[in-house]
């Protein structure tokens, strides 16, 4: 079954064609600078055959145009109609308090995830824009939305409602949604494979570190809690974005500098985590570099990104009761070996001991800890894509059943 | 020797002279509504005579008149001459980066007191106030500044800077100062006594639990992390602030609601917290009344309140690389079996058994565990007065050798 996973940013596409059934993608590439000047779409098949198309690329519609073009073409493509592709899986980022699972795509579904676009701005318009255009040009394939909030839609009461009036959360629905769940949940998924356990017997905690961070308590495979929010801005150190801090910091820089609520956003969430700290970059392995060649704020930047990530553990542990597996995934996850080591560094406590070698070795998955403690940490490369195909073809089949 | 204790709000003055020597108070007492119509001084003394005084106290330096008049009256006093009183130990909230440690005070100090108004507007200034009234009434007698926030100011920085650009660092100043800071060390001092053990060899949790909640991490005998920061509104639950949230959150209600950042401020720090969850009370007696008689949102608000706690227990011990002994403390952590139970609740990983009948004995200084755990965990009274008592000795002697 081959399905075409879609996500949909403000200015770029991402896709990936998958035969589910065999875990592996025929063609995957994104379409940057969407309705901007010089649109690329960037195509890779399976077989190492890659090329890029500029052109004027004005709209998510026509940047699915472009991108079934490639998949049908005679010389880059993989499939020779549309009808080889079975279904469509859309990542959809906030589905509130209205989606707790993956759904088929219809009328009502396209008005929830309408009505979330008050709670995520930046996201789910684009996201509804990338269903309506494959309702355009695939019109008779089934399309699924997956949902980055619907794996932690079962975290209890008092770890979601904020310490706020409660009136925001029944007025706005102010609340933990939390992201990445995709993510979260392969990768917890995957761990019990590998230890060969049943994840509904298992205390997990999983570590998406890429641009975005974000981390969640799975208790016997349901998410507990997680570090993310009403937003994203929530919990850890990011690239850009300052994570926890005092709510009185912000509220103190707007009267100091001027600044009214959206410039204060724009602060937070464009011009702080390892970029603001660090002043040197947002991305970890500059950092590092950095670091590496004595610039003390990256330095700073380091330890402030490995400590926030290191007390989310243990207060994930409290959450837990215990622990059985620590997942790390993400860019800065799989390949930072650094990072993991300065994290897990002093936590024998929870029955977590690294193994250097295995730490700093090139395979992509596996178990870093020594086997004497009684935790298991992993390193576990993440597919959302393949978990959107997954969840995609399991709602399509069910809708079909019915 | 006899030292008078002063801690000076906007509207009230709380006093305690204690012989520090024999670490008993003589009298003590407070005066409300300094510069409102009804003020009243309420003095008690050692012996349990109690008075009420009402009277038009204006400010600051007439409350402090009052008081005196009251600890020389012939009737109630506790003194014959002002010379009987050796030392004033001033409470001051903020010492910002000043101030690590307690200070004899003179110009230069309250330049510095003065210098951080700006962090500290609604402490300092009273503060100050209490120290010049002290001038006046009491020139020729020694005068020692004690600060909330020095205990902390080992603090090291991947546990003090927030993840916003460096600059707002640099230029105001903004970072974790943590409060509370007599408290935690009293305690954490007396966990060690209690012990038997040098706390400098010992890994402890301070939870301070009062109508202000404050956590903070102690190594060898120093604060390496806490949970309140720039201002006293991060980290915990507290009566009527919300501790820690999304700041997205509070930006998204002053969009909606068309807040500037004091109302902003004023909504977190003043209807937040159990107050804002329950719309009962921000009293967790009353909290726990309504739970008891079947109210959800008081439920709630007291679920919130022992999860945030059992949460920064867990980053903390973390942050510690592990736990000998756990201290609740504050009008709330002396005073509720039920809130110390339910944080402590599955936490035996680490190392924590609660002893059900001596967590709800009458005992006001006790170990509450079991036994079989690694971590004790104690009931341990504050005495904030007591320690600005002996720290002022301290400062005072040690002026005296110069």
């Amino acid at each position: 079954m081959n399905i075409l996973v879609l996500n949909c940013g403000s200015s770029s596409v991402k896709y990936q064609l998958i035969d589910v059934d065999k875990r592996a993608f025929l063609a995957k590439g994104s379409v940057e600078r969407v309705g901007m000047s010089g649109a690329v779409l960037t195509n890779l098949r399976a077989d190492g055959d890659e090329i890029k198309i500029s052109g004027d690329i004005l709209d998510h519609t026509m940047a699915i145009e472009y991108i079934l073009a490639v998949l049908l073409s005679k010389n880059h493509g993989v499939i020779t109609t549309k009808d080889e592709i079975h279904a469509v899986g859309h990542r959809v980022v906030h589905g509130g308090e209205t989606f707790t699972g993956s759904v088929m795509i219809d009328d009502a579904v396209i008005k929830g995830i309408r009505d979330n676009f008050e709670i995520a701005p930046l996201h789910n318009p684009h996201n509804l824009r990338g269903i309506t255009a494959c309702q355009t040009h695939l019109p008779n394939i089934p399309q699924a939305g997956v949902f980055d909030t619907a794996f932690h839609h079962e975290i209890p009461p008092h770890a979601y409602i904020y310490g706020i009036p409660y009136s925001l959360y029944t007025q706005y629905k102010i609340r933990r949604y939390g992201f990445h769940g995709t993510s979260h949940a392969f990768v917890a998924q995957r761990a019990a494979e590998l230890m060969k356990k049943d994840l509904k017997k298992l205390k997990v905690i999983t570590c998406h570190l890429g641009n975005g961070c974000s981390m969640a308590a799975i208790d016997k495979g349901v998410s507990i809690d997680t570090s993310m929010g009403f937003t994203p801005l929530e919990g850890l150190l990011m690239g850009t974005r300052s994570g926890d801090i005092d709510t009185s910091v912000i509220l103190y820089v707007m009267a100091k500098e001027g600044l009214n609520y959206s410039e204060a956003n724009t602060l937070l969430n464009k011009h702080s985590g390892l970029q603001g700290i660090s002043g040197v970059s947002s991305d970890m392995r500059e950092i590092i570099t950095e670091m590496n060649s004595g610039n003390k704020k990256a330095k700073l930047a380091f330890d402030v990104f490995c400590y926030r990530v290191k007390k989310y553990i243990g207060s994930y542990v409290a959450a837990l009761g215990g622990l059985d597996a620590l997942v790390f995934t993400g860019g800065i996850g799989e390949n930072a070996p650094d990072v993991r080591k300065a994290i897990c560094e002093n936590l024998e406590c929870f029955g977590i001991e690294l193994d250097k070698q295995a730490n700093s070795s090139k395979e992509k998955e596996k178990a870093i800890t020594s086997g004497k403690g009684s935790a298991t940490v992993f390193v576990i490369p993440t597919n959302e894509e393949l978990m959107i195909a997954m969840e995609t073809k399991d709602v399509v089949k069910g809708s079909k059943k019915k």
